[in-house]
């Protein structure tokens, strides 16, 4: 096994956003030399990792130079130029994730058909290479109304995803690749991070229940562990495995799961790296995400993935109406609560719905964590000057 | 109350060693952005800060038009050039700790005479301004042996503080102003850190339990809590914080204390700010140390001290006869053991003792976690290539 510790050994990172700061804490915690690439030169990262590359991640030759500068890749937003990563592959560099599930994950569509290949419960849906073949299939009453349309590629926090009701919200929908799913009426959205090492050691975190703002459809509360039945729970979790493990994936999973009325788990998505889901860690769990993704993409043995005490995480999103440099209104009133850590994206300009940053809620008492998490909630405000 | 968070203000701190360094990572997590001094270009914090100045912390000029370039300055290790403090506190810039504070704590001999002056137990001592006088004092049955003698100024880990048994050690002592401390029989070495803000509001962390090693007289274990009987913590902690208000401290305060044989508690000596004694704090505490300095030097509301979980930290010292550069032996191994971090300081060379790192072990149960840090120090070897 390399000793990456101090080594000079030079990781490199797709992507410099929120995810990639809060990974550059562990990478410097073990010392291990990180350069990044990222196309905003004001990102999260860039003036905090020991390296960075300003540049496209969808563009061929930029990917392909980066990788050819570091000893491992690895990524922290899944949207990025897998041809210049096959490439790099076939020539020998350590890439985790892998290319090859990347490019199932990229796409929606080859996401479905990987469940269903593998026996994985998901929504039934069907799969349209351009709107008009959805609509024309909606006009021969092969789907009906309600439906979940997802566009294939490039959706992110929502954008890309629509209930479909009626013909004027059908109308509405952008042109491109396109899954239109069944509407499954569910009690809870849960997620489950699974972490895999390349000697294929697992490793599951607890299943955490995600409440979604009603109007910007993003996770507005993550609670862990989620308040349901100790076997709904453990079948979360066998089901997250399953997909890790069908995968046979390399670093970070975060499994995102519908609780159907009649209890029924199913597969909504996938995310292959860190996950908003897994923020609390930083402060409730023995082993946090960061450090997880990079023990599990470095081969090092995974680490204990319990948690200390409950945890609730509160996303700090621009509010309406405010676009221009932030201020984070009433920050100091919430630092004076026990167990309230705040945690700033370093980004520059809010505007309505932009992750800025998020905090965790930890207390001994899951429930007592819940009423503070609303505290926070409703104290703070992402503002603009 | 000014909002720092991502607002543009700047941080300075005088010093970019590993206190620095784990400070970088609340300064990122808050998004206050972070100048640091050194004299060292390869130092810690020299790649991962926001900005770094690379110069000497005891040069007037330097620390003074460092000083000039940020809104609030602070420290994270005592020596430094005061006079240049003073001058930039004249002018109106805010530092924490207080100058004032660190010329008394700066000077052994002027920690001790403000101890006594405020009625805070300590070891009696006597104070000379040149080794002859200390000499002439034994000589005259002022002073008998065994008696502590402590270099005045920059003692740093037991450099600058030896046991004297006999005459051949008074002659081997280097010359210079110094005390001669009466050598009290302790059973435990403890530490309690106080934080304190401009509000004044205190808040302390629970007593720690030290074991030294017993050459190079470094914490080899800081065990949290310590395992001691209740009401001698709180008479501990009482101490602490009455050393800290004494002071009027602003920042974090280190205390450092005996329990003698009859159970009296005997301040040491104090460190203005992040210690070794708190690095437990990183994993095991609702706030960390770090985070709470920041807190106390920025005059937020200072964090919950509490432990979620017992706190075990060794350090990573360089083994003797290995100098070069650095290779962490058997890291992969205690990587195993749950609940273990280790934190690599990113220093390049490693020499007999140096402080390279420390491992933190939590567990909800003491003699367990105590029993795995007995485990990572037999494991983890700090050599060289």
């Amino acid at each position: 096994m390399k000793n990456y510790f101090s080594s000079g050994f030079k990781l490199g990172v797709l992507g410099g956003g929120q995810l990639g700061r809060m990974l550059l804490s562990e990478t410097q915690k073990f010392d291990i030399y990180t350069a990044i690439l990222d196309p905003n030169k004001e990102a999260p990262c860039a003036r905090i990792c020991n390296e960075f590359h300003q540049g496209d991640l969808l563009d061929f030759d930029t990917v392909y130079n980066f990788g050819k500068k570091v000893d491992a890749l690895t990524i922290e937003i899944e949207n990025v130029n897998i041809d210049a990563l096959d490439k790099l592959e076939t020539e020998g560099l350590t890439i985790y994730p892998k290319p090859s599930n990347l490019r199932v994950i990229q796409s929606k569509a080859r996401q479905k058909t990987f469940y269903t290949d593998n026996n994985i419960p998901t929504a039934s849906f069907s799969h349209y290479a351009f709107l008009e073949e959805l609509k024309h299939s909606y006009e021969n009453n092969i789907i009906e109304f309600p439906f979940v349309w997802k566009a294939a590629r490039f959706g992110y926090d929502g954008n890309g995803v629509k209930v479909v009701r009626n013909y004027d919200d059908l109308q509405s929908l952008p042109d491109g690749e396109c899954i239109a799913e069944k509407l499954i009426p569910f009690k809870n959205e849960l997620a489950v991070i699974v972490a895999r090492n390349s000697d294929g050691e697992t490793s599951t975190y607890p299943v955490v229940e995600m409440e979604f703002h009603p109007e910007a459809n993003q996770v507005e509360y993550v609670i862990c562990p989620a308040r349901i039945d100790n076997n709904i729970a453990e079948r979360a979790q066998e089901v997250a495995l399953k997909v890790a493990n069908a995968f046979e994936f390399v670093g970070l999973l975060a499994v995102e799961m519908f609780l159907t009325e009649n209890d029924e788990i199913l597969v909504n998505e996938v995310a292959p790296r860190t996950h908003n889901s897994g923020h609390y860690s930083i402060e409730a769990s023995y082993t946090n995400q960061f450090e997880q993704h990079l023990r599990s993409i470095l081969n090092l043995p995974l680490g204990n993935t319990e948690s200390k005490v409950a945890g609730i995480m509160v996303n700090l999103v621009g509010a309406e109406g405010y676009t221009g440099e932030v201020v984070y209104e009433n920050i100091e009133d919430i630092l004076k609560i026990d167990g309230v850590t705040p945690h700033i994206y370093g980004k520059k300009i809010t505007k309505p719905f932009r992750k800025m940053g998020h905090v965790t809620i930890v207390n001994e008492d899951i429930n007592k964590a819940r009423e503070i998490a609303q505290q926070v909630k409703e104290t703070i405000k992402v503002i603009s000057k």
